[in-house]
Protein backbone atom coordinates (compact mmCIF):
# COMPACT_ATOMS: atom_id res chain seq x y z
CA UNK A 1 0.00 0.00 0.00
CA UNK A 2 0.99 3.47 -0.68
CA UNK A 3 1.77 5.94 2.31
CA UNK A 4 -1.54 8.47 2.50
CA UNK A 5 -1.23 11.82 4.01
CA UNK A 6 -3.96 13.38 5.38
CA UNK A 7 -4.31 17.19 3.81
CA UNK A 8 -6.99 19.82 2.91
CA UNK A 9 -7.40 20.29 -0.59
CA UNK A 10 -8.66 23.24 -2.80
CA UNK A 11 -9.87 23.46 -5.72
CA UNK A 12 -11.74 25.68 -8.12
CA UNK A 13 -15.48 25.53 -9.63
CA UNK A 14 -16.15 26.79 -13.16
CA UNK A 15 -17.21 30.18 -11.85
CA UNK A 16 -13.66 30.49 -9.89
CA UNK A 17 -15.12 29.38 -6.80
CA UNK A 18 -12.96 27.68 -4.03
CA UNK A 19 -13.68 24.37 -2.49
CA UNK A 20 -11.80 23.40 0.59
CA UNK A 21 -12.09 19.65 1.65
CA UNK A 22 -10.40 17.25 3.83
CA UNK A 23 -8.53 14.47 2.09
CA UNK A 24 -6.08 11.75 1.93
CA UNK A 25 -3.90 12.33 -0.44
CA UNK A 26 -1.94 8.81 -2.18
CA UNK A 27 1.13 9.53 -2.41
CA UNK A 28 2.55 8.20 -6.53
CA UNK A 29 6.23 8.64 -7.02
CA UNK A 30 6.70 12.38 -7.69
CA UNK A 31 3.34 13.42 -7.81
CA UNK A 32 0.23 12.75 -5.66
CA UNK A 33 -3.38 10.76 -6.59
CA UNK A 34 -6.70 12.44 -5.94
CA UNK A 35 -9.40 9.78 -5.07
CA UNK A 36 -12.34 11.61 -4.31
CA UNK A 37 -15.73 9.94 -3.74
CA UNK A 38 -18.71 10.17 -5.95
CA UNK A 39 -20.69 12.34 -5.91
CA UNK A 40 -18.59 15.18 -4.39
CA UNK A 41 -17.61 19.07 -4.99
CA UNK A 42 -13.72 18.06 -5.19
CA UNK A 43 -14.96 15.35 -8.35
CA UNK A 44 -16.94 17.58 -9.99
CA UNK A 45 -14.21 20.51 -9.73
CA UNK A 46 -11.15 18.51 -10.86
CA UNK A 47 -13.41 17.61 -13.83
CA UNK A 48 -14.01 20.63 -14.92
CA UNK A 49 -10.48 22.83 -13.72
CA UNK A 50 -7.89 19.98 -14.12
CA UNK A 51 -5.93 21.35 -10.80
CA UNK A 52 -5.90 21.44 -7.22
CA UNK A 53 -3.47 22.60 -4.36
CA UNK A 54 -2.93 20.48 -1.72
CA UNK A 55 -2.10 22.72 1.50
CA UNK A 56 -0.15 20.46 4.39
CA UNK A 57 -1.90 22.31 7.24
CA UNK A 58 -1.41 20.59 10.99
CA UNK A 59 -4.00 23.31 12.19
CA UNK A 60 -6.87 20.23 12.94
CA UNK A 61 -9.29 23.07 13.64
CA UNK A 62 -9.49 23.51 9.75
CA UNK A 63 -10.31 19.55 9.44
CA UNK A 64 -12.72 19.61 11.97
CA UNK A 65 -14.55 23.05 10.71
CA UNK A 66 -14.30 21.58 7.17
CA UNK A 67 -16.61 18.27 8.81
CA UNK A 68 -18.86 20.48 10.99
CA UNK A 69 -19.84 22.45 7.80
CA UNK A 70 -17.31 25.74 8.60
CA UNK A 71 -15.36 26.22 5.64
CA UNK A 72 -15.09 29.22 5.55
CA UNK A 73 -10.98 29.62 5.76
CA UNK A 74 -8.89 32.46 4.69
CA UNK A 75 -6.90 31.12 1.18
CA UNK A 76 -4.87 33.40 -1.33
CA UNK A 77 -4.26 32.76 -4.85
CA UNK A 78 -1.89 29.67 -6.18
CA UNK A 79 1.28 31.02 -8.14
CA UNK A 80 0.84 28.79 -10.78
CA UNK A 81 -2.06 26.92 -11.12
CA UNK A 82 -5.59 27.98 -11.10
CA UNK A 83 -6.50 27.28 -7.54
CA UNK A 84 -6.02 28.71 -4.20
CA UNK A 85 -3.67 28.28 -0.98
CA UNK A 86 -5.07 27.83 2.59
CA UNK A 87 -3.52 30.34 4.85
CA UNK A 88 -2.75 27.75 7.44
CA UNK A 89 -0.24 25.71 5.53
CA UNK A 90 2.94 25.16 6.56
CA UNK A 91 3.95 24.23 3.16
CA UNK A 92 1.83 23.40 0.03
CA UNK A 93 2.28 21.91 -3.43
CA UNK A 94 0.25 23.02 -6.64
CA UNK A 95 -0.83 20.08 -8.82
CA UNK A 96 -2.16 19.62 -12.10
CA UNK A 97 -4.07 16.52 -13.62
CA UNK A 98 -1.91 14.20 -16.03
CA UNK A 99 -4.40 11.32 -16.13
CA UNK A 100 -7.72 10.30 -14.80
CA UNK A 101 -8.59 6.26 -13.92
CA UNK A 102 -12.12 6.09 -13.65
CA UNK A 103 -13.65 4.19 -10.62
CA UNK A 104 -17.32 3.69 -9.64
CA UNK A 105 -16.40 4.28 -6.34
CA UNK A 106 -13.12 6.89 -6.56
CA UNK A 107 -11.93 8.16 -9.88
CA UNK A 108 -8.39 8.39 -9.43
CA UNK A 109 -6.65 11.54 -10.01
CA UNK A 110 -3.28 11.40 -10.89
CA UNK A 111 -1.54 14.79 -10.56
CA UNK A 112 2.13 16.22 -11.16
CA UNK A 113 3.57 18.87 -9.29
CA UNK A 114 4.00 22.28 -10.71
CA UNK A 115 4.75 24.41 -7.88
CA UNK A 116 5.81 23.93 -4.48
CA UNK A 117 6.48 25.63 -1.26
CA UNK A 118 7.81 25.72 2.07
CA UNK A 119 6.07 28.52 4.66
CA UNK A 120 6.24 27.56 8.20
CA UNK A 121 8.71 25.15 10.12
CA UNK A 122 7.16 22.09 11.56
CA UNK A 123 6.78 21.63 15.21
CA UNK A 124 7.16 18.24 15.95
CA UNK A 125 4.12 15.35 16.19
CA UNK A 126 1.16 16.18 18.51
CA UNK A 127 -0.94 13.15 19.94
CA UNK A 128 -3.73 15.21 20.26
CA UNK A 129 -3.66 16.66 16.88
CA UNK A 130 -3.65 12.93 15.57
CA UNK A 131 -6.36 11.74 17.49
CA UNK A 132 -8.24 14.50 15.93
CA UNK A 133 -8.05 13.26 12.44
CA UNK A 134 -9.11 10.29 13.36
CA UNK A 135 -11.86 11.47 15.37
CA UNK A 136 -12.71 13.66 12.02
CA UNK A 137 -12.85 10.17 10.13
CA UNK A 138 -14.98 8.74 12.45
CA UNK A 139 -17.37 11.54 12.30
CA UNK A 140 -17.28 11.60 8.45
CA UNK A 141 -18.34 7.55 8.86
CA UNK A 142 -20.76 7.96 11.63
CA UNK A 143 -23.69 6.67 9.41
CA UNK A 144 -21.90 3.79 8.85
CA UNK A 145 -19.81 2.18 11.89
CA UNK A 146 -21.32 1.02 15.23
CA UNK A 147 -22.45 3.23 17.50
CA UNK A 148 -20.76 1.05 19.97
CA UNK A 149 -17.34 0.84 18.23
CA UNK A 150 -17.67 4.59 17.35
CA UNK A 151 -18.04 5.64 21.42
CA UNK A 152 -15.04 2.88 22.24
CA UNK A 153 -12.67 4.62 19.84
CA UNK A 154 -13.47 7.87 20.56
CA UNK A 155 -13.07 7.25 24.40
CA UNK A 156 -9.26 5.84 23.85
CA UNK A 157 -8.33 8.98 21.43
CA UNK A 158 -9.84 11.48 24.16
CA UNK A 159 -6.97 10.69 26.51
CA UNK A 160 -4.39 11.52 23.82
CA UNK A 161 -6.45 15.40 23.76
CA UNK A 162 -6.13 15.41 27.24
CA UNK A 163 -2.73 15.12 27.95
CA UNK A 164 -1.29 17.27 24.84
CA UNK A 165 -3.96 19.27 23.13
CA UNK A 166 -3.39 23.27 23.20
CA UNK A 167 -6.48 25.54 22.62
CA UNK A 168 -6.97 24.53 18.84
CA UNK A 169 -6.80 21.08 19.29
CA UNK A 170 -9.58 21.12 22.75
CA UNK A 171 -11.83 23.35 20.25
CA UNK A 172 -11.20 20.67 17.13
CA UNK A 173 -12.67 18.10 19.05
CA UNK A 174 -15.22 19.78 20.91
CA UNK A 175 -16.55 20.35 17.23
CA UNK A 176 -16.42 16.48 16.35
CA UNK A 177 -17.72 15.22 19.39
CA UNK A 178 -20.45 17.84 18.86
CA UNK A 179 -21.44 16.59 15.57
CA UNK A 180 -21.41 12.68 16.50
CA UNK A 181 -23.55 13.12 19.60
CA UNK A 182 -25.59 15.51 17.38
CA UNK A 183 -26.28 12.38 15.12
CA UNK A 184 -27.19 10.30 17.78
CA UNK A 185 -29.58 12.44 18.72
CA UNK A 186 -30.97 13.31 15.20
CA UNK A 187 -29.94 10.08 13.15
CA UNK A 188 -32.00 12.02 10.23
CA UNK A 189 -29.71 14.27 10.02
CA UNK B 1 -2.90 21.05 29.93
CA UNK B 2 -0.13 23.10 28.19
CA UNK B 3 0.46 21.53 24.21
CA UNK B 4 3.22 18.70 24.41
CA UNK B 5 4.90 17.94 21.08
CA UNK B 6 6.79 15.13 20.38
CA UNK B 7 10.24 15.69 19.07
CA UNK B 8 13.97 14.06 18.96
CA UNK B 9 15.91 16.23 21.73
CA UNK B 10 19.60 16.30 21.41
CA UNK B 11 22.06 16.84 24.23
CA UNK B 12 25.83 16.64 24.86
CA UNK B 13 27.68 15.31 27.94
CA UNK B 14 30.70 17.12 29.26
CA UNK B 15 32.79 15.16 26.51
CA UNK B 16 30.98 16.50 23.92
CA UNK B 17 29.35 13.20 22.96
CA UNK B 18 26.13 13.57 21.34
CA UNK B 19 23.21 12.00 22.69
CA UNK B 20 19.67 11.31 21.20
CA UNK B 21 16.48 11.00 22.64
CA UNK B 22 12.36 10.82 21.54
CA UNK B 23 11.05 13.43 24.46
CA UNK B 24 7.72 15.50 24.59
CA UNK B 25 8.43 19.32 24.70
CA UNK B 26 5.93 21.10 26.59
CA UNK B 27 4.97 24.60 24.94
CA UNK B 28 5.80 27.40 27.45
CA UNK B 29 4.90 30.69 25.90
CA UNK B 30 7.66 31.78 23.64
CA UNK B 31 9.90 28.64 24.56
CA UNK B 32 10.05 25.10 25.12
CA UNK B 33 9.92 23.09 28.62
CA UNK B 34 12.14 20.23 28.70
CA UNK B 35 11.02 17.26 31.38
CA UNK B 36 12.98 14.46 31.54
CA UNK B 37 12.76 11.68 33.80
CA UNK B 38 15.17 10.64 36.66
CA UNK B 39 17.71 9.03 35.88
CA UNK B 40 18.06 9.55 32.40
CA UNK B 41 21.14 10.64 29.87
CA UNK B 42 19.29 13.83 28.83
CA UNK B 43 18.98 15.01 32.47
CA UNK B 44 22.90 14.42 33.68
CA UNK B 45 23.62 15.80 29.57
CA UNK B 46 21.38 18.89 30.86
CA UNK B 47 23.02 19.57 34.29
CA UNK B 48 26.39 19.58 32.93
CA UNK B 49 25.49 21.43 29.15
CA UNK B 50 22.59 23.42 29.58
CA UNK B 51 21.60 23.41 26.21
CA UNK B 52 19.39 20.74 24.05
CA UNK B 53 18.15 20.94 20.35
CA UNK B 54 14.73 19.88 19.61
CA UNK B 55 14.97 18.45 16.00
CA UNK B 56 11.11 18.36 14.41
CA UNK B 57 11.00 15.93 12.59
CA UNK B 58 8.52 12.86 10.61
CA UNK B 59 10.98 10.39 10.30
CA UNK B 60 9.19 7.65 12.72
CA UNK B 61 12.32 5.51 12.25
CA UNK B 62 14.12 8.02 14.39
CA UNK B 63 11.92 7.58 17.22
CA UNK B 64 11.05 3.95 16.51
CA UNK B 65 14.59 3.20 16.81
CA UNK B 66 15.75 5.14 20.09
CA UNK B 67 13.61 2.75 21.49
CA UNK B 68 14.86 -0.26 20.55
CA UNK B 69 18.66 1.12 20.81
CA UNK B 70 19.13 2.43 17.78
CA UNK B 71 20.57 5.48 18.35
CA UNK B 72 23.22 6.28 15.77
CA UNK B 73 21.59 9.01 13.26
CA UNK B 74 23.45 11.14 10.94
CA UNK B 75 23.59 15.04 12.90
CA UNK B 76 25.35 18.52 12.46
CA UNK B 77 26.54 20.94 14.48
CA UNK B 78 24.18 23.08 15.48
CA UNK B 79 24.23 26.91 14.67
CA UNK B 80 24.27 29.05 17.87
CA UNK B 81 24.84 26.37 20.49
CA UNK B 82 26.55 23.43 21.90
CA UNK B 83 24.59 20.42 20.22
CA UNK B 84 23.48 18.82 17.65
CA UNK B 85 21.09 19.33 14.70
CA UNK B 86 19.36 15.87 13.55
CA UNK B 87 19.81 15.24 9.77
CA UNK B 88 16.39 14.14 9.23
CA UNK B 89 14.67 17.00 11.19
CA UNK B 90 12.34 19.01 9.13
CA UNK B 91 12.67 21.97 11.21
CA UNK B 92 14.91 22.52 14.20
CA UNK B 93 14.98 25.08 17.66
CA UNK B 94 18.20 25.85 19.49
CA UNK B 95 17.65 25.86 22.87
CA UNK B 96 19.17 27.31 26.20
CA UNK B 97 17.90 26.82 29.43
CA UNK B 98 17.21 29.23 31.54
CA UNK B 99 15.60 27.78 34.68
CA UNK B 100 15.38 24.68 36.57
CA UNK B 101 12.38 23.85 38.46
CA UNK B 102 13.48 20.83 40.90
CA UNK B 103 11.17 17.96 41.08
CA UNK B 104 11.72 14.05 42.34
CA UNK B 105 10.38 12.26 39.09
CA UNK B 106 10.90 14.53 36.65
CA UNK B 107 12.54 18.15 36.47
CA UNK B 108 11.23 20.72 34.40
CA UNK B 109 14.28 22.71 32.44
CA UNK B 110 12.38 25.57 31.28
CA UNK B 111 14.41 26.51 27.66
CA UNK B 112 13.91 29.70 25.67
CA UNK B 113 14.70 29.53 21.79
CA UNK B 114 18.03 30.94 21.03
CA UNK B 115 17.98 30.08 17.24
CA UNK B 116 15.43 28.31 14.83
CA UNK B 117 15.46 26.97 10.90
CA UNK B 118 13.26 25.80 8.74
CA UNK B 119 14.28 22.68 6.25
CA UNK B 120 12.15 20.79 4.43
CA UNK B 121 8.08 21.00 3.80
CA UNK B 122 5.88 19.38 6.44
CA UNK B 123 3.77 17.10 3.62
CA UNK B 124 0.73 16.52 6.22
CA UNK B 125 -0.39 14.35 8.53
CA UNK B 126 0.06 10.17 8.12
CA UNK B 127 -2.25 8.16 10.27
CA UNK B 128 0.80 5.26 10.52
CA UNK B 129 3.26 7.87 11.91
CA UNK B 130 0.75 8.47 14.64
CA UNK B 131 0.54 5.30 15.28
CA UNK B 132 4.38 4.27 15.41
CA UNK B 133 4.70 7.30 17.82
CA UNK B 134 1.27 5.54 20.05
CA UNK B 135 3.18 2.23 19.56
CA UNK B 136 6.26 3.56 20.68
CA UNK B 137 4.92 4.77 24.14
CA UNK B 138 3.35 1.27 24.58
CA UNK B 139 6.84 0.01 24.09
CA UNK B 140 8.20 2.26 26.54
CA UNK B 141 5.49 1.31 28.97
CA UNK B 142 5.37 -2.45 28.23
CA UNK B 143 6.99 -3.06 32.07
CA UNK B 144 3.95 -1.11 33.73
CA UNK B 145 0.76 -1.80 31.60
CA UNK B 146 -0.98 -4.56 31.22
CA UNK B 147 -0.59 -7.14 28.55
CA UNK B 148 -3.86 -6.95 27.35
CA UNK B 149 -3.93 -3.69 27.45
CA UNK B 150 -1.01 -3.33 24.88
CA UNK B 151 -2.08 -5.26 23.01
CA UNK B 152 -5.37 -4.34 22.41
CA UNK B 153 -4.05 -0.62 21.52
CA UNK B 154 -1.76 -2.26 19.03
CA UNK B 155 -4.39 -4.36 17.26
CA UNK B 156 -6.69 -0.92 16.85
CA UNK B 157 -3.26 1.56 15.72
CA UNK B 158 -2.33 -1.30 12.93
CA UNK B 159 -5.31 -0.57 10.98
CA UNK B 160 -3.64 2.85 10.02
CA UNK B 161 -0.31 1.74 9.93
CA UNK B 162 -2.22 -0.95 7.22
CA UNK B 163 -3.73 1.55 5.66
CA UNK B 164 -1.56 4.49 5.20
CA UNK B 165 2.20 3.84 5.76
CA UNK B 166 4.87 4.14 3.59
CA UNK B 167 8.29 2.24 3.87
CA UNK B 168 9.77 3.94 7.15
CA UNK B 169 6.49 3.59 9.04
CA UNK B 170 6.66 -0.32 8.36
CA UNK B 171 9.67 -0.95 9.33
CA UNK B 172 9.72 1.63 12.56
CA UNK B 173 5.87 -0.13 13.18
CA UNK B 174 8.28 -3.51 12.83
CA UNK B 175 10.79 -2.61 15.25
CA UNK B 176 8.36 -2.08 17.88
CA UNK B 177 6.31 -4.86 17.61
CA UNK B 178 9.14 -7.27 17.86
CA UNK B 179 10.73 -5.29 20.67
CA UNK B 180 7.45 -5.44 22.50
CA UNK B 181 7.16 -9.40 21.36
CA UNK B 182 10.27 -10.14 22.77
CA UNK B 183 9.43 -8.40 26.06
CA UNK B 184 6.96 -11.11 26.69
CA UNK B 185 8.99 -13.70 25.12
CA UNK B 186 11.86 -13.04 28.08
CA UNK B 187 9.66 -10.67 30.36
CA UNK B 188 12.79 -9.83 32.84
CA UNK B 189 15.13 -8.18 30.05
Amino acid sequence: MPMIRETIVTTLNEQGKVHIAPLGLIADGDGWIIAPFRPSTTLDNLRTTPFAVANFTDDVLVFAGCLVGQKDWPTRAAERVPGAVLDASLAHAELQVREIEEDDLRPRFHCRIVYEANHAPFKGFNRAQSAVIEAAILASRVHMLPREKIEQELAYLQIAVEKTAGPREHEAWRLLIEKIEDHYKHPST
